[in-house]
């Protein structure tokens, strides 16, 4: 059975590279449209904040709209991002947020729909615990 | 454009469906040859662990190898299983650890590759802090 997923093609990587630099802009700048365009507006996503588990675009979107939050700073550090074949990515980053001290993770998979790449599942959630 | 990628075939979301169970088997029962097995052998795999960033199939199975972990149990809950067409997928899902308070989140992103279904990415976390 031959490799059906060619890994990190450029151009591909590029594209969703480019996705992940606009939501992360968005995130900071709290854009909430452009979040909630990224986000695939289907039933089926999946978003566990740092403080919440949220299924389905509305619940997400919900959450986004009722929260107060304005701009912020963050650093990005071990930013990965990944692609199988032409329709798939996944995109993993550590972070820290000004003010705060400790280290995040996030983690998003991503599908090429037909209205563009779009945020499929997310996972964040701060580093540390040891449980 | 057509959507190219049909979500939650029965057959695509049974074989997912099989793989996620033997994972969480493998897991409560610490069968370390199957966790790695399961993840896929790439240096582009990666997993955010409750406390613990990993980079890479060797840095994970290094982790899983060294740890002293027996045997646990573990309730699952809002287990939601996605799939992409018929070689992506993700499964997210809350937990409770027997004996631990604090519930958990796990997101997997899976491929089919030529060896089978395998994890390229992973998130574990523990929810409530809202840091």
């Amino acid at each position: 059975m031959p490799e059906r997923h060619e890994i990190n093609l450029p151009d591909v990587v590029a594209e969703v590279r480019a996705v992940f630099d606009r939501y992360e802009k968005a995130l900071t700048d709290n854009d909430v449209p452009v979040l909630e365009e990224l986000f695939w507006n289907s039933p089926h996503t999946t978003r566990y904040g740092v403080g919440e588990n949220l299924y389905g675009w509305e619940a997400i979107s919900a959450f986004r709209r009722a929260r107060a939050t304005g701009p912020f700073r963050r650093a990005l550090s071990n930013t990965t991002i990944t692609t199988y074949g032409r329709d798939y990515a996944t995109a993993n980053t550590e972070y820290r947020r000004e003010g705060h001290d400790r280290p995040g993770r996030e983690t998003k998979t991503l599908l090429r729909t037909p209205q563009g790449w779009r945020i499929v599942s997310a996972h964040v959630s701060l580093l540390g615990e040891t449980v």
